[in-house]
């Protein structure tokens, strides 16, 4: 069966850091053009740890060469890198569509996605960015107002704020290429983050999670199905431990149940499952366009290899209402 | 009469440096959006030159203090460039639409757009990009095999070559925005340069020119015309002569004398001229779609702030076959 899915690729499907981002993402390339093969309608959404890390430390030390030289916002340092790796995917997916005969455009867009600024984590930013700092420069951030934290006894790191996503504001463009039997490649890094004020959406200092914004993104464009990328095959419970299980399916429910126990790392598998809940769970309201097949929803937590057997059932974790 | 219309976004409608870019978007905006407003169809192609530089002043300087830094190609670095310009530029829009009610969505798309690798610029790079360096700096750029030239006795500058643009490889998601009544922006900085390669477009060590790549997209999209923004309200010949002379209209044959008498300045009016050139006049073949309506295509050359009255024949250079 023929299924509108939304494909969120993480560090793996990218490298982790940029010398392996030529050949991940050829075979990120290839696992998404078996998908397109297959008949389904693919929207991408991507990461961009280690690309927006980069581009931070780039301006940063011009910066600190020239003292009138820009500093970024962090929502500008997101849009950068929405063009950098859109630039790579769109190429890289381009190249295998022809050599497989289909003539599918694929394009990235520039997606800004809303966040509330009364959003609790904007209290207690906690998303580490950029490199590694002694604590006396950390000191000097913190000085100037800029959050930092220590990262789990590697070295201070500054911090930002993680708030959820509310809408994507491009979410119309990414319909009409939908609609024309394209593949759009949108809300990369998460999006870049905005808030509306005064009659004008302004970017916020924060990184919103890329998995919260397909989970967002699959909601809006009414998607049958949100798959989360990631390092293993299966959601485990008791994980690392001689009663570890592999979850085949995992109801909301006992989903929720698993979180209670903590049996989910943060920072990790955790916001995944989250994510996928905030798909396929009923929300206070029906979503725009919702219509009953929002009942079918479900979300597959697996590898990127794993994709196309996941979607027919055979591996990964099913998350379903 | 409603037009389809491809606007060409010079230096003075996002600013000559950063600090005036959110106020000139502001102006540009509004500008954009009174085309909108009276029914056209607009599809919105910038420049770059300010930001890309940046980019790469940051990048490098990055490098300098870091040796394992990544030195990202020219390509590359006008995918970041799309990302922080389509950004701005689609949020300052969407403030416009959004003050006058107009749901119209915008977004801008990140744009392959493929040149020639025979295209005899390579043999001749001569755009000059980036800051300025001693002679002894230049020599060891040039040591390299990087090409530099000395600029108009202001100091020595990294060149690139600027090849002409022959298609563009997202010109199907532009169409597709387009019946979907919504506003692309695309080709930024004329693109990002690619040439076919063993099966994949390859980024390319070039900048094409931003008003040639928005004359090759009018052509794609079968636009009914082309408008160049500049920082005159008009073409002139004899220009800062006694005999200057504004010009209503020019035609191509008009046109091609001039630029035979070198009327019109070398990097400043004459790339304008003959990007209206490369879209009004009659092509070896006809264009793909093109049609009857090829015959009435038009191209106009005036200020941001005057677009409008130009399209109703007010004012500016109209240039046709």
């Amino acid at each position: 069966m023929k299924k509108r899915i939304v494909i969120a690729l993480g560090g793996n499907a990218l490298g982790e850091n940029l010398a392996e981002q030529m050949t991940a993402a050829r075979g990120t390339a290839k696992a998404i053009v078996d998908l397109v093969e297959a008949g389904h309608e693919i929207v991408i959404v991507h990461g961009n740890g280690p690309q927006v890390g980069m581009i931070e430390t780039a301006f940063e030390t011009a910066a600190k060469a020239d003292p009138h030289f820009p500093i970024l916002p962090m929502s500008v340092c997101v849009a950068l890198s929405q063009g950098y790796i859109g630039y790579d995917l769109q190429n890289t997916i381009r190249k295998e569509l022809d050599s497989r005969r289909i003539p599918a455009p694929v394009a990235a867009i520039i997606t800004q996605v809303e966040v509330d600024p009364a959003d609790s984590a904007f209290l207690n930013p906690s998303k580490p960015i950029g490199g590694f700092m002694t604590e006396a420069e950390a000191e000097v951030l913190r000085s100037k107002g800029i959050p930092v934290m220590e990262d789990a006894g590697r070295g201070w790191r500054q911090v930002v704020a993680s708030p959820k996503p509310v809408n994507i504001i491009e979410a119309e463009t990414i319909r009409a290429m939908l609609a024309a039997g394209q593949i759009p490649i949108a809300a990369g890094g998460g999006g870049i983050p905005v808030a509306m004020q005064d009659g004008q959406y302004r970017g916020k200092s924060a990184v919103i999670d890329k998995d919260f914004s397909a989970a967002k993104l699959a909601e809006l464009i009414n998607a049958d199905m949100l798959i989360i990328l990631t390092a293993v095959e299966k959601v485990a419970v008791n994980f690392g431990k001689p009663d570890q299980k592999w979850l085949d399916t995992l109801t909301v429910a006992e989903a929720e149940q698993y979180i209670a126990e903590n049996q989910f790392a943060k920072g990790s598998m955790l916001p995944k499952v989250q994510a996928a809940i905030s798909f396929v769970a009923p929300h206070a309201g029906p979503p725009v366009g919702a219509g009953p097949q929002a009942a079918r929803r479900t979300a597959l937590i697996t590898l990127l290899q794993k994709a196309k057997d996941g979607i027919e059932g055979k591996t990964g974790t099913i998350i379903r209402n």
